[in-house]
This record gives C-alpha cells, sequence and structure tokens, in this order.
C-alpha cells in the first residue's frame, strides 16, 4: 500500500486525536465526520480504510466503498458485518479485541465482590436505616470462578481472581491450557467446568456456536447457587431458561451487561427479579477507551502503509 | 508455664473446634460457655488464660482473674480493655490482627469498584426499568488509593490495587517503607499524601492519636471528589465535618463501615446521604473468621505451654 491511504471515520475524534493522527501519518488523508454516521456515498467511494464501531456495515455500503481495502473496527463484536461478502472482496477486518480487558475484568470483578459482599442487601437496609449484623460477607477466597473463553478479558479476570484466592477454570474450543487458568477443559467437556462454578463468567464471542448455548441443558449441569456473570452477548443466552434456573436455585444471582434484545424491552421479566442486577452494556465502557483503541489503530494503520502484517485480525471462519 | 493451664472461652464454640482443642493440648483445661458471655466468678479465678472478643474485659473482671497471664482477643481492637491495670499486673495480649486482611482487603477493593462502576446508579436505573448508557464506567487504573495505616489489611489492600494499575501511598507513624507501597508518608506529612488521594482509606486504630483525625482540616488538604473508605474506627472521623467534606465535594462518596456511635443512631443524616454507602461493620466479618482467628491462639497456645515468644502481642504504649 502506498503512503497516500484515505482513511475515513465513522465516529467522531477529539480535535486533538485528529492532529496527532495528521501529523504522524502525514501523507495519509483522513475524513472525520461532525458526529457517528455513515458518510456520503462519495467518501466511502475513495475510501482504502473505514474505521467504525461495526454497527454501520452493511453489504450495501461495502459495495459503493469500491476501494476498500481494510476495515478497523473500534470494538471487539464483529457479528454485524457482513463477513461474507468482505471475504469474498479480499477485504482486511480487524478488531480492537484486548483493550476491553482492563474494564471488563473490572467489571467481573466487582459483580463477584458485590455478591460475596451482600451490597444489594445492605444498600437496601441503608434506605431502611436498618443496622443489621446477622447475615455475613462472604469471602471469594476458595471459590471457583469458571470462564467460558479464555482471551484477554478472561485472561485479565483469572489473573485478578487469583489474586483473591480464587480458582480458576478456562474453557475454550479446544481445552488448550492458557496462562492463569488452573484448569482447561475444550466446549465438548464443559460439564466438567459448570458443575465447579461458584461463579459463572460468559465471555464467549456470539457464533452460530454460541448461539442459545446457554440454556436450561447448562445451567442444569451447574452444583448450585452459582453466580452468573454475562459480559458475551445476550443471544448467547436463552433468558426464559436462566429465569428458570434463578428460580431453581441453579442461579443464585445474576449480572447481566447484555442481553437478547438491547435496549432490554420494558416487559422483560429480568428488570424486577431481584436475583438480577442489569447493566445497560457498559462493562467495556471507560474513559479510557477511545485513546487504547486509538493506539491499536494507529499501529495497525503504520503496518498497512508499511505492507506489514496486521494485529487483531478477525478470522472469517471462526467469525471473531 | 507448666502444660496444666486453664483456658477460659467468652465465646461458642463448635463441637468440632472443641474436640481439636483438647485433642491438640491434652493436659490443659477448656471452658467453653453456652453462648457468648462473662464466665462466673469461680471459673474466672482458676484461669490463666481469658480468650475473648475484648468487649467484655473491665477492670473488675481483671481483678477476679487473680490467675489470670494472658488474654488473646479474636478481633483486633483492644481499645474496650483496661490496659493500664493488665500492664501493672504483667498481664499478656495478643489479638488476631493479620487476618482481617483478607475480608477487609476485599470490602476495601469492592468500595472502589462499586464507586468507579457507578453500582448504585445503575440499581437505581433498574429500578425505573431504565437503559441509559450515557454515563460512562470509570476505571481504577491509574487513580491513587492513600492508605491510613500500612499495617497487614492496608498491604493486602495495597498489593490488590496494584494489581488493578493503581498507583498506592501509604501513611504510617514514622513514614518507613512498606512492601505494595509506592511512597510512604509519615502522619506528621500526611498532607502530602491527602492531596494524592483519589481514594483514601482509613485502617488505623483507634487511640488518642487518631481521636477525630480525619476532620475538616484534613478533608481540606484533599484533592477533590475523594472516596472516602473507612474501616478503621468510627471516632476517627468527626462525622459532621465529613457530612461538610460531602457537600463541599471534598469528598464525592464515602463508604463506611464503623461510625462514632454503634448502632448508628436512626437520627444520624449519614443514612438518608445519596453520596454514603453504609455497612453495619461487617467489613472484617467472613465465614472463614473463627477457623482463622482459632489458628493464631492455637499457635500462641503452644508456645504459651512451651515457654516461647508468643505472636500478635499488643504493645500497651501505642495501644494496638
Amino acid at each position: 500500500m502506498s503512503e497516500n491511504a484515505s482513511v475515513v471515520f465513522f465516529m467522531k475524534q477529539t480535535e486533538e486525536r485528529q492532529e496527532l493522527l495528521k501529523h504522524s501519518f502525514a501523507n495519509t488523508s483522513f475524513y472525520f465526520p461532525d458526529k457517528k454516521g455513515v458518510p456520503s456515498d462519495q467518501i466511502l467511494k475513495t475510501a482504502d480504510v473505514l474505521v467504525t464501531f461495526g454497527d454501520d456495515i452493511t453489504e450495501s455500503l461495502v459495495s459503493k466503498a469500491s476501494s476498500l481495502k481494510w476495515i478497523h473496527v473500534m470494538s471487539a463484536g464483529i457479528e454485524g458485518l457482513p463477513l461474507r461478502l468482505l471475504h469474498d472482496r479480499g477485504v482486511l477486518v480487524t478488531n480492537s479485541r484486548g483493550i476491553h480487558a482492563e474494564p471488563m475484568s473490572e467489571h467481573a470483578i466487582w459483580a463477584m465482590l458485590d455478591y460475596v459482599k451482600h451490597a444489594t442487601r445492605y444498600r437496601m437496609l441503608q434506605q431502611n436505616k436498618q443496622w443489621d449484623k446477622s447475615i455475613k460477607p462472604k469471602e471469594l477466597t476458595g471459590m471457583t470462578a469458571v470462564f467460558l473463553g479464555t482471551g484477554a478479558i478472561a485472561s485479565k479476570t483469572a489473573e485478578r481472581a487469583n489474586m483473591f484466592g480464587m480458582r480458576t477454570i478456562g474453557v475454550n474450543t479446544d481445552g488448550r491450557p492458557q496462562k492463569h487458568f488452573e484448569q482447561t477443559f475444550s466446549i465438548e467437556e464443559w460439564d466438567k467446568a459448570l458443575r465447579k462454578a461458584d461463579v459463572l463468567i460468559n465471555i464467549l464471542p456470539y457464533t452460530e456456536q454460541t448461539h442459545g448455548i446457554l440454556n436450561k441443558e447448562a445451567f442444569r449441569q451447574l452444583k448450585g447457587h452459582t453466580v452468573f456473570i454475562n459480559l458475551g452477548r445476550g443471544k448467547s443466552v436463552v433468558e426464559t431458561d436462566l429465569l428458570d434456573a434463578l428460580k431453581l436455585k441453579q442461579i443464585d444471582h445474576a449480572y447481566l451487561d447484555v442481553f437478547a434484545e438491547e435496549p432490554l424491552p420494558l416487559d422483560s421479566p429480568l428488570w424486577d427479579d431481584k436475583a438480577v442486577t442489569i447493566t445497560p452494556h457498559v462493562s467495556a465502557a471507560t474513559s479510557h477507551y477511545m485513546k487504547r483503541a486509538l493506539d491499536i489503530f494507529m499501529k495497525n494503520l503504520k503496518a498497512f502503509i508499511n505492507n506489514e502484517d496486521l494485529k487483531n485480525i478477525v478470522c472469517f471462519e471462526k467469525g471473531y
């Protein structure tokens, strides 16, 4: 690739970041919109590179971008992209995986501590001005956390969970060992992991294989009174089965950041369930986000210009 | 000390633990009450060793225990003990410091995460069935935690805070360096620490020196919007000054586990303050507590019988 690449952003960038990019890549032309959105057909037509959150790339848009060589996704999830078409067109896709490790592992550890420290209960007691020491907080020490997925987020969380004296088990496609996990199982043998889970953390990407994977058959494998934390994708969970598992105390409490439908519909029974804590798909959000995402993009842009290998390339086969 | 020591417990022990003690110390006589409380004068008279939570040792009780050589306190705080009399009588006092490190450091990290992840806000949104992504969670990475006290609890918390990418500063009597703290200051120079505090964690014991130490002069030194976590003693804080500091946003949120008066009186304005999270002096509680406390006592009892040095001896001068 020559240095004269045309890079089109689909989201706003601060003046400061725009200057940084222009200064770092003098012969590259950049388009920055005033607000998040799809640019005009004319701009698309000249684009070599698109930088997007991954939620606005349609087949029609790809067809219009006739010079397109590379799409960089500023988030991790790429299930909204027309992967087959991009594959056929030979368009490279990279994402920002890895930068979610810090905030999402904080979110996961927060959820575990929130549970063992009875935070919801104490907040309710405070509202009622009740001083009640009768129910003692529990401790993470000695508990077993089972991670569905052993990538950067799971690995960072497992490392921190170890620091709290927890045991850590990972589940991935082939059961390969990964750092910070005492044990790993393949997804075919995940029942051996599920039955040990004091805490079950889903961080799997959404693919055909993970659609509805957390259903009543899965929940039945749990040891009981498990804490369930979903930071992966909502559609990996059969929500009606989850509600049953909560009633049956197979799951004691669910911390959900993602849902089959987002925003979570007003009539969802999840809102009112006392055993459910809802956050609005924010576990990856952090004030450090754009800086870190741009760091990855800039390293990749440098490699792109110099015809070197890019990082975080999405595998069309696997879909992540 | 001969092996024929007489050990009097002031709190219940399970059958299992009673058997363990009798089995481990065959020539020692043990008294276990049916429930927490002060035993009869007759039992006190023969006691060489008292095992107590430290809240029921009066001067009159000490006078009755004429053979008393050693008091082991199953908690850390010993401000309720008649230290001068015990000192004059040559009675040794040991406590259970160290065992609070696990649960209390979990509590401290929970409080920090609860704050940066906007947990209170999201719980309120859930109650109103509101999906609002507009306020992004923050991250511990890069924040500075200042610890008043650098003992076992602070040290364990600082170690974990480091794992979350936080900077850690300790304040102790003489500013001596301690593991897991990037910097330490003496209490005389604590203003240098206070002004850097994104998070301020009080874990100081209660002594004459720490009475009311966290007052408006102290809060005025803060950088502003500080998170305050009190796990030490309530009387180290001037609560009216704390309420003012919250109004002035010198402190953004206070996580309080201890109070000047406990239970916290119904008419305390702390209950209703939205910037205050109250837990009822439970940060040290854990289902592992009695096991760990008994481990320390048993090691000390072995040393006592063998005329060896005991661990966790309380210094009468320092008062902790």
